[in-house]
């Protein structure tokens, strides 16, 4: 038998989290819910290995205490390893149905669902988040149930973060810093760009103060003369004066991220950089001072909109996202059309990357939650423009 | 303006994918694609920034030359830098389209293609790949065209390389062995498991004789008492006597991956994981002995059952799968019911990971490209049961 992790949450986070979607259910008359999506599956049952690829599923039963687990037979020992339910409560489907275009591992569960006299009543799927091909298939094999659109249910009630996720954000939020930092340290004329890369990604993995990086994402190094492109990882630069390093990295524990970005120049920066590095820090500061209980995302951005605004500049695109488990969470948004009303620990990316021109942008950024009084950044380092 | 990119490709070469591409919907009677799978639309446009979580596609219109990008503003700079069409085949949808429910960056594309004149007829749309309520999206913007499943046809076209694809992926695996090189060497007893997934790592960024890694895959190194799990990260183990460290990474040129496992022992190894091992060697062996052109995927996976079941081994999972853009490629795997004959430069993972026991299994593996003789590894690793 395989052995158990050590639990990251308690049982009680995580009954705290299946009590949430199960009174989100109830609301939309949802009669059992059919997660697919790998952030929303990680949240409900705390299998985070990376087999995503293939069909696997997990159930919320409203008569169940905790949910159903349903992954690839090859992939059941770590199911069973790292999801914080009872071992019944997972399932492995044959491996046949890998790659199999009759049937796969929706199948195994449906027929689970199916002995157990489930497969009535309202089922949500994710219709946002299955292929148009799957949904037809579910539809077919879930015949006796009506299929309910259930997109976004479980990943909106993934925004509001417990104390527990806070926790082990602000863990990833100092390995984010202690990453900034070593390729902040690196950076100088004369060196490759994948050697500032290596000192942040290492340092991704090996964490700080005995807290190390538990997976990593990937990172962007967007130098001169592409700061104004957001999301290519690095290139065969060689650092030399006048190179400016858009920096975007982030720490992960257990899944969580914390997302941060920095600027950093070799040699004296521009004038131009360093009055809109100035709007920006002040824009930053706005924002998350708008980031109290009660306001709104799009307060948030009006924040920072405002301030960099009375500085001569602006930005298009959106001043960040919900994060937490994945970088990118697909519920609130800050940007002025964004109404969701914060409340206490919903977690952001204020990504403040602002591509101005095809071939200049600047970028910074914090990871921050909502607090009665303003936005608290997760980390702590410099809102400098780095000069080396 | 931004910069062009040193092209990785040819431009011959990209116009013999689109020609592929073009030949492949005239047979399914499709007057208009619509691609937007990830890897799909590397493979037509060479644009291969990690922003694929928002909607972007290409298209492949019969009567053009070169496919027709759109991507978000934001990426458009990015986009003119690394796909090799001309500038005015890339487009930028306006940032208001991200995180929109009522319109996205599909929209955009669209509304292009029908000032084209071009929304009509046959319109070839990944139903396997899109949601189903982007594909419902999609019917209604594209009203006054059928709307036909292409789920496959360039992911197929894929799974055969050019000769241009083949030194990328060669060079990948050149970096492949050179991380697994650095990690075998770095455990010992005493050895914290992320120091030598730190190891792995810096080697696939660093490269090896002047090739870098342009990006990083994730590892898994599953170890005592995982070895019989597949897909966890790393953990917090300190290896020891007794230490047994299943590796799976890759090296990545220019988004093509080349996959490589092997097992490493801390100490003497046990009986039967010398027994394993050396079944699985000779297995290996047979596979690529039968991947040779005109043989099938199912000749590879027999001939590798074949010779392990000689030694009172069985393995259930599939013995591998295309690779090339992406780890795994949704097109053949090699297994008993896969009839897929080979053809020249097709690549495969041949991934004989073999789990055994909830608490038990073991990995080696190979990249290989299919010749008339055989089935050539792209790397040079030993395929050895390492003892540290």
């Amino acid at each position: 038998m395989v052995s158990r992790a050590e639990g990251v949450f308690t049982r009680d986070e995580y009954r705290r989290r299946a009590a949430l979607t199960k009174a989100a259910m109830a609301e939309k008359g949802i009669d059992l819910l059919f997660v697919v999506e790998q952030s929303n599956l990680i949240w409900l049952t705390g299998y985070l290995a990376q087999s995503a690829y293939v069909e696997q599923s997990a159930v919320v039963d409203p008569n169940a205490d905790e949910p159903m687990l349903c992954v690839r037979q090859q992939d059941f020992p770590a199911a069973v390893h790292l999801s914080y339910m009872d071992r019944a409560r997972v399932i492995g489907f044959p491996e046949r149905l890998i790659a199999n275009p009759d049937e796969n591992g929706y199948d195994h569960m449906v027929a689970w669902l199916r002995d157990a006299g489930l497969i009535s009543g309202r089922i949500g799927v994710e219709m946002g988040e299955l292929s148009a091909t799957a949904v037809n298939h579910l539809r077919r094999i879930m015949d006796g149930a009506s299929l309910v659109d259930a997109t976004g249910l479980v990943t909106w009630l993934r925004l509001q973060k417990s104390d527990e996720e806070i926790v082990v954000m602000r863990e990833a939020a100092a390995i984010s810093d202690a990453a900034m930092g070593a390729a902040v340290e690196r950076i100088s004329a004369g060196v490759h760009e994948r050697d500032a890369v290596r000192a942040a990604v290492d340092t991704l993995i090996a964490g700080t103060d005995g807290v190390a990086g538990t997976q990593f994402h990937s990172v962007n190094f967007c130098t001169t003369p592409l700061t104004g492109t957001s999301h290519i990882h690095w290139s065969d630069h060689v650092y030399g004066p006048g190179s400016q390093v858009n920096i975007e990295l982030g720490g992960t524990r257990y899944a969580y991220c914390s997302g941060l970005m920095r600027t950093v120049h070799v040699g004296d920066p521009p004038d131009r950089l360093k009055r809109l590095h100035e709007a920006q820090v002040e824009g930053l500061a706005a924002g998350l001072n708008a980031a109290k209980v009660g306001n709104t995302a799009a307060d948030v951005a009006n924040a920072f909109h405002s301030a960099i605004n009375r500085h001569g500049f602006a930005k298009v695109s959106r001043c960040g996202y919900a994060i937490g488990i994945n970088w990118t969470e697909t519920s609130a948004s800050l940007k002025p059309e964004d109404k969701t009303v914060l409340r206490p620990n919903m977690t952001f990316h204020l990504m403040l990357g602002n591509w101005i021109d095809e071939d200049f942008g600047y970028v910074i950024s914090e990871t921050f939650r909502v607090t009665e009084q303003c936005g608290e950044a997760l980390g702590n380092f410099p809102r400098d423009l780095f000069i080396k």
